[in-house]
């Protein structure tokens, strides 16, 4: 009997996270586990990811336009609504992750979920303790994921762990400066000027559900927020377009600003739930909300409250 | 600030293995984690863990009639209708798990799943790789759980891990002929002679919900199915008042009769699902399952495919 082929993957709208943690866990699944594992990506690589791997000198992975009746790994995700198209038909034999669990699924599974800063920290974690010895490459990747998600280690969500792991992981990758390294490939995606709307709205875009009331959340992380503002009713038009086009109670657009530590929320469609979570929104602009950084940690969980109300 | 108590807890119609689990893993949190964790448990312990417990001299654990308010570390189930009364509105900080995952949380926790045999195997798991020294009398109730889980190994459920856990265990609480004491184990449950029918539907009994529709399967572990067979009408007569008093469209008992492996199977309420699934059900008889073991592994998965159609 041939054995399938599995897939390892990320959430739609691939981040540097998702895209490093499935190449990274592949790896590890292929050589260690001796399972016939292919790292795969849904979606188009964003500028970030792209110096990422260009720099370690990895290859892109396989581009999945449909999971449908496929074998899968996920890592990074595990609602539903974030998974590949198609995903409805998989077999899912396991879970890697790091985000808040909306998962049903009919048999017993690997699922391993921990509260961590990245995917690729408890992917790391998982390697070690496996005492697979991780090639620089993949090192570098790994570390690249968690200095992203964790926006360098300022994002609430980043643990010690997080940064213990990262240590050990800059030492196998010869990464001497971290922090600088780190700067350096958030700078690959901060600037929105060569971005479309839809582009900036969709660069880190998820689905969520809760209540019977479906919503969207983007996010985009920029070094000033001037650009974002100028571009204030391109941006709220698109994402209407979006949340008229899937169906949604309303779309929101974090845009944070990661060097003063804050997000402008931008909300098309029905904007109660965010007010009564944070505050009015001025008439003519958005809401400025100091230090929220984590669309996981900062807004969604007040958010989901008034949803439950 | 005072920290809260953390209630490492199993499911409901607590049984051996959910038991064992939650007193040795809050041993861990306790003494490796430096977490304030207390073993408890929603439901009267059944003769077979009433055995175990006094074997290896430990005592029960608390017995927490509502978790409302609380903080728990869930152990073997992570379904809310099988989790203790009140769990929703408590804190969840913690899953470790071998059942299907059907798990909503709005925050990211610790969710730790494998398809092992028992939940034992993966507490024991995480305990040595966390280099923790399990003590004699727990290694001795880690290991009489995965005995009572796996059936003695003889489960379908039963993983080559399990079964090296066990041995390791077995070692570490001096437990030299490993068969013959899950079988001492076993037989503790075995005789129905002094149960009345609500104790034979609820020595393992749980509910779940799919496609809209709730039902319950209960298991009981026997040595020779004639005791269940010739009580039938009372049996089936108590189904059904579980049924209606809980609004649900059936309720399935299998009795499983450990030694010929093969389960007999009861249903009250709509019985279309379960003859879908697994043949027809003789007028004056239950339908016998050659070679059904495990409710996971053997029922759930057919019958929640006739549930989708």
């Amino acid at each position: 009997m041939a054995i399938n082929t599995v897939y390892v993957i990320g959430h739609k709208s691939p981040d540097t996270d998702t895209v490093c943690s499935a190449i990274a866990y592949a790896e590890y699944l292929k050589k260690k586990q001796k399972i016939g594992a292919v790292a795969a990506v849904c979606g188009d690589l964003n500028p970030e990811t792209k110096f990422v791997l260009d720099y370690f000198k990895i290859k892109k992975p396989t581009k999945l336009n449909s999971a449908a009746g496929k074998t899968l790994v996920l890592v990074d995700h595990n609602e539903r609504s974030q998974m590949p198209d198609g995903a409805d038909s998989a077999k899912i034999i396991e879970v890697v992750d790091h985000h808040k669990t909306c998962f049903e699924y009919p048999e017993p599974i690997i699922f391993r979920a921990e509260p961590l800063g990245a995917t690729a920290t408890l992917a790391a974690k998982t390697m070690i303790a496996g005492k697979f010895k991780i090639a620089k490459p993949m090192a570098g990747i790994l570390l690249a994921a968690i200095l992203s998600d964790t926006v360098v280690f300022r994002s609430p969500t980043c643990t010690a762990e997080d940064i213990k792991i990262a240590k050990l992981l800059a030492k196998t990758a010869g990464v001497k400066d971290i922090k600088k390294f780190g700067v350096e490939i958030k700078k690959q995606k901060a600037s929105l000027k060569k971005m479309t709307a839809g582009q900036i709205i969709n660069s880190d875009y998820k689905t969520f559900e809760a209540q019977g009331k479906k919503f969207g959340v983007g996010q985009i992380e920029v070094v000033d927020l001037s650009e974002a503002r100028a571009r204030r009713n391109e941006i709220k038009s698109e994402m209407e377009n979006i949340r008229a086009k899937e169906g949604l109670e309303f779309v929101v657009l974090m845009a944070t600003d990661i060097i003063n530590c804050g997000s402008e929320i931008f909300v098309a469609g029905d904007s109660s739930y965010i007010q009564k979570a944070f505050g009015k929104i001025p008439a003519n602009g958005n809401l400025y909300a100091k230090g929220m950084m984590s669309r996981k940690k900062d807004l969604l969980p007040p958010l989901l409250k008034t949803l439950e109300k």
